[in-house]
């Protein structure tokens, strides 16, 4: 007789991800001032240059690609017209259209990033 | 005669501030995570080891001194059961109770930042 294979059940295959991680802040931010600045028609150097900060550096926030500072994040949406509580509110609603696909990240969000 | 004081009517004062500027988002974000956690009963230090962080970071994030990243926040909203959502929504919230007498930053916000 060879070896005996024990054939217990098959495990569950992991479940399908049926939903996403939600956005990271920088990421639905940067989408959000993007959207202010378009939706007021300004162009991306003015509202740079009235922010005090460079258009490549605003772009790369625009994108979620650089994490702006507190200050940055208040100097961009002063020169939009916006509030600290605008643009929460904001972004609050962006995150509530797409919360029903989404779950936390929670610690693991720090995997990538350590 | 002695010179000529032209005596024009006294210029206006400027008017007081009434109002303060908005805070930053640090720190009220970093107020919020810090209510969140004491109404869950939580201790820093166990909050700070679910989220993968040092005690000493989380208490700094709580107090507005350090500028949390976007991984850092999904972490410690993560380590309280909160999602982005929740905490921008409680963010909004605590803006909202203050706006009345909070002024926007805007561009000015990083003349101590540069």
């Amino acid at each position: 007789m060879g070896d005996v294979v024990r054939l217990g059940p098959r495990p569950a295959a992991p479940a399908p991800r049926a939903t996403e991680p939600e956005p990271l802040w920088r990421e639905v931010v940067g989408r959000r001032l993007r959207a202010a600045r378009l939706a007021s028609g300004k162009r991306l150097v003015d509202t740079a240059a009235a922010a005090g900060i460079s258009p490549q550096y605003l772009s790369e926030v625009e994108r979620g690609r650089k994490e702006p500072s507190s200050e940055i994040l208040a100097a961009v949406s002063g020169a939009l017209g916006l509030t600290l509580l605008d643009l929460t509110e904001h972004v609050s609603g962006d995150l509530r259209r797409t919360a029903s696909t989404s779950v936390p990240r929670g610690p693991q969000a720090l995997a990538r990033a350590i």
